[in-house]
């Protein structure tokens, strides 16, 4: 299974291809090809020094979309609009959101579009065959790229198609310690992207770092 | 410290006065006397089954705010407004809002009232020397109840006034092992009552039960 990275050189990005790259085919995107390269060259040498061995390109985000089956837009939310519109060839791909729609004034809140959720929003901007799964929402940016840390957190999983869903889900299940539930469909999306603003808010008020959030 | 309990007879009313009566002075209310006193003579004799001792009278839910040093509005988002139209007497305490408004088609989703959130609405239809705090939103209804599960969630903590969300966050730590987080001012409630319905969606499409949340 190949994994494209739209934003593959933020942190949620390297991250990702850092934790997904030793067990599925990592492409890294980016606006610019040679920053996905020098992403993929220091993922590949952290993961090297651990004796890990990592199938892991970097290309631009159109090639990222071209050659994956499952594209994951590790973006701010704010970059989703531009991005896609200057993005093609998401016919027939899985396409995983984490992303959330956050603003801040002296504290975090939830601001979505119109649409309700940027999963909403991003579904919209999509052909009709690209199947959305909202996933990862609520890991923080910062743990994925510690790969000392484990990741242990739920994961809730929205997506409209079962057999999407549960691809996103098993995919899930392998990183780290992390577990998907099933969430709902897309439309549910909006009380998972939520979440993260508030995590925000208890790490801020409780002087915590890099917060998750489990179902138990 | 006086606990009243507006809407004291439904589950988590019940429950609350189960849990907090061997430790606080606990007021049931009601709409009806003569059921708080019901309520409160079950409560009795399920603490008196486990040795434990307790402070609880059932009254009406004028009386229980009238009372009380703290209110907990055990009721459903349906019954806040015209329950709170009918009472009056708020001025000066602390009002705890459990509240979630809530809905559903083929899944749960957040549907807040226009000012945002239960909370909000709750601090507009009281007097301003009111002190409303948002607690206990995300603690599974028919845990309440079940004296012999702990209750070992996180419990998402919003108000502006600094003394009365120390006060309820010391509350709530003294309630099984439940554990209190500063989540920020009132505004921010909208992102802790809508993970309410993301729980029911969770347990509902992962069969499971009663699933809580914890911040880790």
């Amino acid at each position: 299974m190949k994994i494209g990275i739209v934003g593959g050189t933020g942190d949620i990005g390297e991250g990702m291809a850092l934790r997904l790259s030793p067990k599925y085919d990592v492409i890294v995107g980016s606006r610019e090809e040679t920053k996905a390269i020098t992403t993929c060259e220091t993922c590949r040498e952290t993961l090297g020094v651990r004796g890990l061995e990592c199938s892991l390109i970097g290309v631009t985000n159109q090639r990222a979309v071209d050659e994956a089956d499952i594209v994951v837009l590790a973006i701010p939310f704010k970059h989703v609009t531009p991005t896609l519109k200057a993005l093609t060839g998401f016919e027939d791909k899985i396409v995983i959101t984490p992303v959330n729609p956050i603003e801040r004034t002296d504290y975090f809140y939830y601001a979505p579009p119109p649409e309700g959720s940027a999963a909403m929003m991003i579904k919209g901007m999509l052909p009709s065959s690209a199947t959305v799964c909202a996933a990862f929402n609520n890991v923080a940016a910062n743990k994925w790229k510690m790969l000392e840390e484990e990741l242990d957190y739920s994961v809730a999983v929205c997506c409209d198609d079962d057999g999407a869903k549960k691809t996103v889900m098993d995919l899930v299940n392998t990183v780290s310690s992390l577990r998907a539930y099933d969430a709902g469909p897309l439309a549910a999306a909006s009380i998972v992207e939520s979440v993260t603003p508030l995590l925000l808010n208890i790490a801020r008020f409780n002087r915590m770092k890099d917060v998750g959030v489990k179902f138990v």
